[in-house]
C-alpha cells in the first residue's frame, strides 16, 4: 500500500506566495500539493521548481532542504498523484460489487480525464526510472487491493493476476479511449464496457478461487 | 500493420565474422537480425553497436551508412522484435475462435519468456521516446487485427477498445507472472486464464457488434 499523507496546511496551496510560517510537516505538504496542481496542467519532465518557489514563496534553499534534488521532488509529487487516485477509487463498500466496480471505474476515467496528456506521459514513461516503477508497482498493488476486496477474504496470487490485468485493460481503453478523434463512444459506454468486462471475470475468479480452497 | 520484411540474406546471422559482398537489403536485415539477437541477451540501452559491428564483420562506416544514429539502428530492431512477435501469434485461422486465441496467448507467452527482461524494459520504457511510442501503438493495432480478425468483418471503433484492453491485461499478467518468485501458477494455467478472460467478452462484443448494426 501508499502512504497516504494527510492534507494539513496545504489548504492555501495556489492562492499566491506565502511566508507564513509553517510546521515542516506542512510545508513540505504544501510544496508536493504545489506539484501536483502544475504536474496536471504541463509535462511531468518541465515540472520546473522555480515555479514551485515563487508559488510558495520560499528560497530555493528550502525546496532543497525537503528535496534535495528535482528527482526526489518529482517523485514525491508522483507518489501524491497515485495515492490521490487511490483515494478518488475507493468506493463506498455497503454497495453492491458491479456498483463498486462501476464507482470505481468512473472515479478512474474521470481522474485521467482531468489531465490526460500529463497521465499517460507519466504511465508511459515510467520504465526509464527505477524509482518510478517501483512506485507504479506499489500504486498497482494498491488498486488491485481495492478491487479485490469484495472479492474474496484474501486475494491469492492468481486472483491478483486477473485482477491487475483488468486494472491494465482499464487503463489502456482508457487512454486509448481518451485520444480518440471523435471518441469511440460516450464516457458512459466506455464505463459500462469496463465495468462489464471486469464483471464476465466472476465466474473465473469463483472457481480459481474454489480450485484453490480444494486441497 | 508493421510491414513484415522478407528475412533474405539473415541465415549466417550470428555465425561469426562476415566479410562476403551483400546486397544493400540483405546487409540492413542481417543487421538488424543481429541487434534483435543481442537485445534479447542485454538491455536495450546497452545495445552496443561495436558488438554488432564485430559480429557482422564491416566497418563503422557500413554500419553508419545504413543507420545513420545509434537511435536509428535501435528502432530498425524493435521494429523487428514488433514483426517478429506478430508473425508469431498469428494463428492458423481454420481453428475455431478459442483455439486461435490459445494459440496466439501460448505464442505471446513463451516469446516473453525467451528474454523477459528485455522485453519488459522495451515495454516499460516506450514512454519516453517518441518514434518508440509510435511504433508500439502501430504494433499494438496490428495486434488487435491479428485477434480481431475472426470476431468481426470489420473492427468498430468500440470493438477495438476492448480488444486492446484485453492485450494490455494479456501483456500485465504475464509480465507480473514472469516476475514471481514463485510464479503464481504453472504456464498452462496462465494461459488457459488469459484466454478465457478473453473469451468472457464475446457476449459483450457480440452486443457491440449488434447495437453497431442498429440504425
Amino acid at each position: 500500500m501508499t502512504t497516504r499523507r494527510p492534507p494539513q496546511g496545504v489548504d492555501a496551496a495556489g492562492q499566491g506566495p506565502l511566508r507564513r510560517r509553517l510546521s515542516p510537516e506542512a510545508r513540505r505538504a504544501q510544496l508536493v500539493r504545489l506539484g501536483v496542481d502544475l504536474v496536471k496542467v504541463r509535462p511531468f519532465d518541465q515540472l520546473l521548481l522555480d515555479e514551485v518557489i515563487e508559488s510558495a514563496g520560499i528560497s530555493k534553499g528550502l525546496l532543497f532542504h525537503y528535496f534535495p534534488t528535482k528527482r526526489d521532488f518529482q517523485l514525491a509529487v508522483i507518489a501524491a498523484v497515485a495515492d490521490e487516485l487511490c483515494s478518488r477509487v475507493e468506493p463506498d463498500r455497503s454497495l453492491g460489487l458491479a456498483d463498486q466496480l462501476r464507482y470505481g471505474v468512473d472515479a478512474y476515467v474521470a481522474y485521467i480525464e482531468e489531465w490526460p496528456a500529463g497521465y499517460t506521459a507519466i504511465v508511459r514513461g515510467a520504465g526509464s526510472d527505477d524509482a518510478l516503477l517501483a512506485l507504479f508497482e506499489q500504486t498497482r498493488d494498491a488498486l488491485v487491493d481495492i478491487v479485490a476486496a469484495p472479492l474474496a477474504s484474501r486475494s491469492t496470487p492468481v486472483l491478483r493476476l486477473l485482477v491487475r490485468g483488468w486494472l491494465a485493460s482499464v487503463e489502456e481503453a482508457t487512454i486509448l479511449w481518451l485520444r480518440g478523434t471523435p471518441r469511440a463512444c460516450e464516457r458512459a459506454e466506455l464505463v459500462d464496457l469496463l465495468v462489464r468486462a471486469g464483471m464476465a471475470l466472476l465466474p473465473i475468479i469463483d472457481e480459481i478461487l474454489e480450485a484453490e480452497a480444494t486441497p
